[in-house]
């Protein structure tokens, strides 16, 4: 099978976690042991990262040095998946010798300049502040701080993913057997100007849209989302919350979940499936190749 | 001909100028271009580039955030491989319509652990600092600081780069005509454990040295290293300054040139000629296909 995993920003730092190169490259090494049964069970696997903590530390510390000379977010998103692609590549060296070897491509996707995303930023970054620090950042920055849970953070805007412009040298290398690392951080958001021009714009893409729109390009059997939960629940939050081992698209489709996390996860699994009827499956960091068969955490197929 | 071009990460950054996002774009916008008049003429090229002012910058912002969550080396190497790399890119894909489309591949680069150039700093990274400055940075932080010119930069270990790790999936798709950016900063200097992990150390690898490894794997026609002068100076820094136009590697041997910029260019083209009986050449950054053909910067062949 071909199958795309996509591991989720958080699953690469831990709530709470300080975002050291340590802790990053800590639960990278626990991706990387996961997505290496899948690659020893001869599936052939391509990976996509979010950047979501990463991205917006690099926003604070590029503000902290000079608050004058602050990157654009398309150039720091890039940063992040030399970062992030870096340490994932190396662990998956270490944790599986991949006969043709594994590529990490920086990654740019195109989006509508006039996506309404650009006027409603949605897409949480970096870490979280009280409300105080929030008040201030938003003076002093300019940034659009909301609420999360009962903290705060910096949200910008999401546009929805249109094409992958490396998608030519991608499918390429994954039907020579290379195993890809690309769309990091959902892809680097870049517009194409009347004349042909590219160039990039301030915004984050969700990865798991990213990676659903990937997986479609390429034809792959299964998408393969991991976070830090272990499935999609009914009543998150409450004592009643149960996991929700199978269902259907039309079965998801109707039911609410949190916009920024769960919520674009769903919504790219039952695209996935209805536009291709392959499967996909929503889970815990380390349960990739159980995920895979079905024997744990969320899975999503067609009736 | 197959042409590996190496572009300064000075040149990419003029002497003096903030390094600002818009600074950098403007100055890859001209290498681009200067590229392009090479892939116009039928050539293949494979880019490569530094990235010594970006990689002391990334650190000078991780410090200002968090001193005691700074980045190490690797990490911040990786970084700028997908900064440059984007910025490059997306200016080369704005300047030239490339069949086979765009690759920028991190890459990491095997260094030996014992490698004499980890207890003899000597690349210098970053902006400059005065004498007062740059005495705080390294009692405060523990960086080595050398003079440059009347000012102080802070210098890293440069180890000499023995394998690229990357290069199998490098010659699969230069061989089927994709224009590869690679090898960005020198490569991401790492060591190969006796248990055959690898992992990252804290350097910074001679993009010239790392350059011209790249050109001999990829049996290259000819290494172009493009910077912010015009070719190879006899008398450099005195009113008897001459371009040398053309030598042999051997007539270079004998002289001194700068070490940390003029040095590993005319050492890395001498390697590269004598061992391959390609052309190299050594010149401004807008002049690439003028380099190649000869007509001018600094052209070094075999007698």
């Amino acid at each position: 099978m071909r199958v795309v995993i996509a591991l989720g920003g958080n699953a690469l730092l831990r709530r709470g976690e300080p975002l050291t190169a340590e802790n990053q490259r800590d639960n990278v090494r626990r991706a990387a042991r996961s997505i290496a049964t899948v690659l020893e069970h001869g599936h052939q696997a391509v990976i996509t990262h979010g950047n979501g903590p990463q991205v917006g530390l690099l926003a604070l510390q590029s503000h902290a040095y000079k608050p004058s000379e602050v990157f654009p977010l398309d150039v720091l998103g890039a940063e992040t998946e030399g970062m992030i692609g870096y340490l994932i590549e190396q662990e998956l060296e270490n944790a599986y010798a991949a006969d043709a070897g594994y590529a990490t491509l920086l990654t740019q996707i195109e989006v509508d300049p006039n996506d309404l995303a650009f006027t409603n930023p949605t897409k949480p970054v970096g870490p979280v502040f009280n409300k105080a620090e929030a008040d201030r950042l938003a003076v002093e920055r300019g940034w659009t701080m909301a609420p999360d849970g009962a903290s705060f953070r910096r949200v910008v805007p999401s546009p929805t993913p249109l094409r992958i412009i490396e998608i030519g040298v991608i499918r390429r290398l994954v039907d020579q057997g290379v195993i890809v690392i690309c769309a990091g951080g959902g892809g680097i958001p870049v517009v194409r100007c009347v004349d042909g021009m590219l160039f990039g714009v301030e915004g984050v893409i969700d990865k798991d849209r990213a990676s659903g729109l990937l997986a479609r390009e390429l034809g792959a059997d299964a998408l393969v989302m991991l976070t830090d939960v272990d499935g999609v629940y009914n009543n998150w939050g409450t004592p009643e919350k149960q996991l929700i081992r199978a269902a259907s698209p039309a079965q998801l489709r109707d039911r609410e979940f949190a916009a920024g996390s769960m919520g674009p996860k769903v919504e790219a699994a039952c695209d996935f499936v209805e536009a291709t009827g392959g499967m996909a499956g929503i889970g815990a960091l380390d349960d990739a190749i159980h995920i895979l068969n079905g024997s744990t955490g969320t899975v999503i197929r067609r009736d």
